[in-house]
């Protein structure tokens, strides 16, 4: 259910919202604030060790020495932690996996710092996204 | 090419680093020290508006009108932009849909925007990463 | 002049909102709204290069040779840069040494870095902040 | 005490570092690779509440009714945390307020945020420091 209430901004400042909202594509004020508020809440959710999904982002040589086999082994010692996998062939040397992760904050975490930590792999990330149960 | 060279740590600072290793899974201090320069390079290449690979989650809620028909809308202004999308179910009402994108990194930035603009997204954020091209 | 308007939230995306604007201390929505607002536009200055405030710390052993002479040399290098230096003596080995300083964004970032960089420098950052011109 | 060990890098990897290096004023590869270090280090005493330092900058119009004083007050619930405080006249409306504080992480957080959510401070925030004390 919406609740609708008014704030009230100093003419400058809503000004530069306007801007802001308009470069970014939003169609409304009302959503460039939800979306505000819900960043910050994500941000909680992870400090606080919540339930998450996160998105590991993987660059690896694929003509490293058993690299491959290993970013699987890691996989799947961490099965009950991974949604899906993705891969992308990206050029003649270079792949990209994209892992989405749920559980814990910090169990998703130690999974991305084993696969980032593997010889091989140029870049890892791990984003930070949420269940969408606590957000609407 | 493999390149040797010798750095001096004062001793107390290497024993913050060797923990710091081992809590992150690294097998050596060769492999850990590598990330930490590409870690700052990745974020260089998108501040210098080079061309980059990222990764774009979104959650949202699939029951929110016409939502996904727009989703796949913005995904075919930019189909230059995008490698894959995964889309994952997870659960009675939430999606998270995984895009892997492409390019310079303003205009990736900008298709990100697009989408988590959306009305009914909960939650989309840009994770950056390198076609690796330039990293070894 | 202050403008009021109304925003809808989803009813329990206002309650997670109350709740972290209560957990931060806000005295009402209007305010923390401000906030969220404010962050986002002087992120926006420093991309642009406009003309920013920032705050430089430093924190180094004051035992290191000849540190403390390069640390204000190079702040004279940049005195037109310089607001205002504090210098506090935290222990027997450790000073902080917080640094106001003004101008294009870039140039405060080179300043920075410079001191940063100096060897006995333990840890240097950057905070970015606002000429609060153009905030409300 | 230094201590001496040699790393590998792969010979591009090592370009890129080399270019970083010098981009951010730093005289040798060992000192770049002690500040890598060093950031992650302060990172990680934050986010385990250790005992850190820290430095608040407050942007605020002394025009505001009562603000000066609130930000005073403020201060005076937490002296213990407080180390010094510079006053800054930035332009007719706007002042800079630094204050280094130190503390326990969360303790100095929650201080942080009384003083960002008083009405009329336009920019507020915290930057993480370190004792220095673990730091070499």
């Amino acid at each position: 259910m919406l609740k609708r209430f008014s704030i009230s901004l100093e003419e400058e400042l809503l000004a530069i919202f306007d801007e802001q909202m308009k470069a970014r594509s939003y169609s409304n004020r009302s959503e460039a604030i939800r979306d505000l508020i819900r960043k910050t809440f994500v941000k909680e959710e992870w400090e606080a060790d919540k339930q998450v999904m996160g998105v590991i982002s993987l660059v690896y040589d694929h003509h490293q020495h058993k690299l491959q086999e290993k970013v699987t082994e890691v996989q799947h010692d961490y099965h009950h932690h991974i949604v899906s996998t993705t891969h992308v062939h990206m050029d003649h040397d270079n792949c990209l996996e994209v892992i989405v992760v749920k559980g814990k904050a910090r169990e998703v975490q130690e999974l991305s710092d084993h696969l980032t930590a593997l010889r091989g792999v140029r870049d890892g990330n791990l984003a930070m996204s949420s269940t969408g149960k606590a957000l609407h």
